[in-house]
Parts: structure tokens; C-alpha cells; sequence
């Protein structure tokens, strides 16, 4: 993988997909060299014309010698390592480049798994070496824009007409768009979407990034020149005001924060369920001998935090 | 509340809801007096015609001789307590029917919060006295048909025309609903959502119970006869077959492994959380020395589960 053998970076990310017992090592052996990719999240209602626009990021990025990684995360989709037909002809146009990589992330099971799987899939590719990661998503719902957010900037592709959709969302869409892009903008109603985008990031909060709105027609190439060097010009104010170590900061604190999380209710929660004590409180409560909240707190009682066990020793060590 | 007082009940829920620092005592107080009220939920989309529905069954329920309280849970609304127009035209039909009780509940904060606090408003309306308590939630979303689902019956009413929704949702659906009902019967496409409909239900699961599917007109009161009876006819089903106790210990075990879990995530991790130990390994993780997966197995270090510490002395005190 730090080779950046695409076949070893592809098999990595099927065992962290797996969850195979070992590929927690193998990322562990790889992490300390990350932090060099630059990660775009790109998310848009089915239809918008995503695939045709992250194409074009690839042809910009290889223009200006750039390696790139793609992972098309698709929540709804059950198929997983380039298995769908779409991405299949989107990879041939680049199969004969060894500065593309492109692979699709569906749901093998639920939700959090395959959020989790694509955090650890934007470390591989970033070990391995690519220089810009690209993270799409299908959808417009929390689950999709949390995954596009875990980025450096994020891009939301609507297209004429989306008005309803837009509202919906507004305030999530919002919080985490970058960079908006209109596609189609030739389509008619394309001037009523534009002013309602603009209008709604009026009434956002204003700050130091004036958040652009970007318009293409990906299908013939148009405006994805502009749609780069807008992402160029997000990285360098990210990259001079400092923003950008403090939101990969802040990516991987949260990616603990969500592990730790995820820990207290699987293993911790799992050795109280499995105990004659728990089995007690519940049949009690089934009994109507205690209320349901004051048997949770009993049960609570089984859990002890002491954060002075937190061993640190090994704080530092890193590249083992 | 043990008396059925119906301002004492409303306080009661409105301390729940907002979280009361002493609103947990007052319920445990109570809980002895729960495990009469017979539970229907009522899911289905907006505009289907849950609210006329409901009323119809008010007025069965009050025909039959039966108290009934009806919670109605709207995630997508700030209100709470009655203070919706619509609600308040609904109330005034029964404003003088001490044996009716109405309640809306919206979702103040978060939805998780939302569904405990319905859960609790049941044990609430419970403990009052209500032999009938009616659930009604709009939408179809996840979490419309979780807080539906807590029921001893859950009824999903559709209307012709939804096709593609039933297709949307039909795994959710079909794993929740024990009663559909086809409301607006005499529209156009109403012999189509029928056959859909029933075609679904063969390709579910074969068990005791035969999903029946109800035709009503609720606007014009046809039909609801035939609803009333069919759940009667459920009830005494689930009752004979011992399902009904099943349910309702599910339901509860549910109920307190949703809290301890919630506890897990609150006061324990919290514990974790300001500790300068996490924040160590977070700088850790930040300075790429560790990955996160890594860091995250180092907090949780920090937490030991034994289960021999739950006290169980309390155990059928209850009625403290």
C-alpha cells in the first residue's frame, strides 16, 4: 500500500470493509503516513449529474499532474468493489492510468459500517500516496451528508428545478457545502435555482468563505475548469487560514470519538447483557417491580469509567 | 395520575418530556399500575387520514365503554401539548368526555428523545387508567414506524395511489404492520393499492397471524366498525396465544436497553471525555502517531463493565 500498488490498496479496503480481524493492524502499520491527500466530498440527489462531474475532476486533477482516488459510496446499493455497471464503464477510461483509482463502497450491512469503512478507505488511499481523494455519495440525506462532509471541502451538486429539495435541507446542506455546484444550467428554471441558492446562503451565517456557487454542464465539459480552480482556491484559504489543520483535526477527533462510542455499545454493553444481573433487572421490570429507567440505572451501576486506566505508554511509538 | 385526574396526567407528560430533574421519581411512583392499557399504533403518511381514523376509533372505544388516551407524535413538529390548531379542533369534539384523552407531542429536541418520551406518556396514560391508548405518528419514515411499533397493534393505513411508497418501505412495513388499512377506499386506483398490497403480504413470512387488510372511508364513518372489530379480534388473538405477554416483555427489555445504552453514551462517555487522558490520546491520534481505531481501544481501557457490581436488592420493591 505505501507503495502504492493499487492491487494491495484494493484489497486493503475490501478487508476493512470486511471487517477481517487482521486489516486493523495493517492500518495501523500505514497510518503514520496519512495527512497528505487533500479529501473532496461531493454529494447530490441521484441524477444530478455526479459521476459525469467527478470524471471531470479526474481529467482536471491528471491535467495538473495530479494522482486521484475515487470512492463512490452508494448507501442504497448492496454491491461493493467495483461491481456495479456504471462504475465499471466510468473505470476503463481510466485503466490504463496508474494515477486513477476508482472504487464503489455500497452498504454491506448497516449504515455506521459503511461510513466507518469509507474513513478508514480515504486513510489507505491517502497512505498510498494519492494526492486527492474524492469521496461521492448518492443522496441528499443525513447518512450522505455526513459521509461527503468528512472532507476538506465538500461540494453539493444540484441541478434546475431542485428548489423543493433544497428547502428541505436547508439547513443541514448549509452547514457543510463548501462549494455549490448548479448542474445542467442550461435547463430551463436554471436562473430561479441559482437565486434561490444564492438567497438561502444569504440568510446563512456569514464568514471568511463566501461560499461559491459554480455553474457546469458536465456531460459537455463545461465549467469544470472553473469548478477546479475554485476548489484550488478553497484549499489555499483553508490551507492559509489555518482551517484546514484545524478540520482534519477535528475529522479525526471525531472518528475516535465515533470508535469509542461505538466500543460502549458493543463490547462494554455486550459483557452487561450477557450477565444473570442484567437478565434480573429485566425480568423485574417485565414484573412491573421497577420502572424501566431506574432498572437502566441500576444496571449502569455494572459500568465504571476510570480514565486514569487509559495507558499512555505507548503515545508516540506510532510507526510500529 | 393513579386517580386518572386528567390535568395531573398532561403535567405529568410535560414534566417527562422537558426532562424534569424529578419527573423520573414520579414515574416510578406509578409504574406498579401499568400493564392494562391495550396499545394501537397508527403510522401511515400525511394526508392519508390518520387523524379522522383515530377519532373514528374514540368513538368505538366510547361506544364499546372503554377510556382511551391518544398520544399524537409528529416528529417533524416544534409543538408539544395540544398546542396544535388541528389538535385543539380534534380535543373540543371530546372536551366534555372525561373518559377521552388527547395529547400532541413534537419533537422538542431530538428524535431519540421524542420516542422516550412517548414511551414514557404510555406508561403514563397506563397507570391512569386508560384501557385504550392509540399512538399515532406521521410519517413512514424509520422512526415513525419505531415509535408505531411499540405497540400491542400496529395499524399502517394507506391510500390508493401510494404504490411506490409501499414499494419504498415494504421490508419496514411488513415486519411492523399487523393490520393495514386502505383509507379513501372509494378513490380511483383503490382495486390496484388493494392487489398490491396483498401481493406484499404473500410474499411476507407466513405465520399465525394473517395481515388483514381494512377498507375504510373514515370522512364519511365507513368501515370503522370493521376496524374496531378487527382488532378486537387481534387483541384476542395475541392474548390466546401468549404473543401478547411476549410483546409487551420485548417491549420493555427494549425499553431498558435503549436507556442503558443511552446511559453508555452520556454519563459514561462523558466520564471519558473530560478526562486529560482522552484528550491525549485524541493529540495522539491529531499527530498521526496512532490511528484512530488504535486510540479508540486505548479510551475504552479506561472503562470496566462487571456486572456483579449492578445491585439487585432493590428488586421487587417496587412500589417504593
Amino acid at each position: 500500500v505505501l507503495a502504492g500498488n493499487p492491487r494491495a490498496v484494493a484489497q486493503l479496503i475490501t478487508r476493512l470493509e470486511r471487517d477481517a480481524p487482521d486489516a486493523f493492524l495493517s492500518l495501523k502499520s500505514i497510518f503514520h503516513a496519512t495527512g497528505t491527500a487533500y479529501v473532496l466530498g461531493i454529494t447530490g440527489a441521484p441524477g444530478v449529474g455526479k459521476s459525469t462531474l467527478v470524471d471531470g475532476l479526474v481529467r482536471q486533477a491528471r491535467a495538473a499532474g495530479l494522482s486521484i482516488g475515487v470512492l463512490a459510496v452508494d448507501p442504497s446499493s448492496p454491491f461493493t468493489g467495483g461491481a456495479i455497471l456504471g462504475d465499471r464503464i466510468r473505470m476503463q477510461g481510466h485503466a490504463h492510468d496508474a494515477g486513477v483509482f476508482i472504487r464503489s463502497m455500497g452498504a454491506r450491512g448497516q449504515l455506521g459500517g459503511l461510513a466507518r469503512a469509507t474513513r478508514k478507505a480515504i486513510h489507505v488511499l491517502d497512505a498510498a500516496g494519492y494526492a486527492i481523494v474524492v469521496v461521492e455519495t448518492v443522496g441528499v440525506g443525513q447518512s450522505e451528508l455526513d459521509i461527503a462532509s468528512a472532507a476538506d471541502s465538500t461540494i453539493v451538486v444540484v441541478t434546475p428545478g431542485m428548489g423543493d429539495t433544497i428547502q428541505t435541507l436547508k439547513a443541514g446542506i448549509l452547514e457543510i457545502a463548501d462549494i455549490f455546484v448548479l448542474n445542467k444550467a442550461d435547463q430551463e428554471g436554471a436562473r430561479q435555482t441559482l437565486r434561490s441558492l444564492q438567497s438561502m446562503l444569504h440568510m446563512g451565517p456569514a464568514g471568511d468563505w463566501d461560499v461559491p456557487i459554480v455553474e457546469t454542464r458536465a456531460h459537455d465539459a463545461v465549467g469544470l475548469d472553473a469548478l477546479w480552480e475554485t476548489i484550488v482556491r478553497h484549499r489555499a484559504y483553508l490551507e492559509e487560514s489555518g482551517a484546514l489543520a484545524d478540520r482534519r483535526a477535528a475529522r479525526l477527533k471525531a472518528e475516535v470519538l465515533n470508535l469509542v462510542e461505538r466500543g460502549l455499545r458493543t463490547d462494554i454493553l455486550e459483557a452487561l447483557l450477557v450477565s444473570p444481573e442484567y437478565a434480573a433487572v429485566v425480568r423485574s421490570v417485565v414484573a412491573r417491580a421497577r420502572d424501566p429507567e431506574d432498572g437502566a440505572h441500576e444496571i449502569l451501576q455494572g459500568v465504571d469509567a476510570r480514565p486514569e486506566r487509559i495507558l499512555l505508554e505507548s503515545q508516540g511509538a506510532g510507526n510500529a
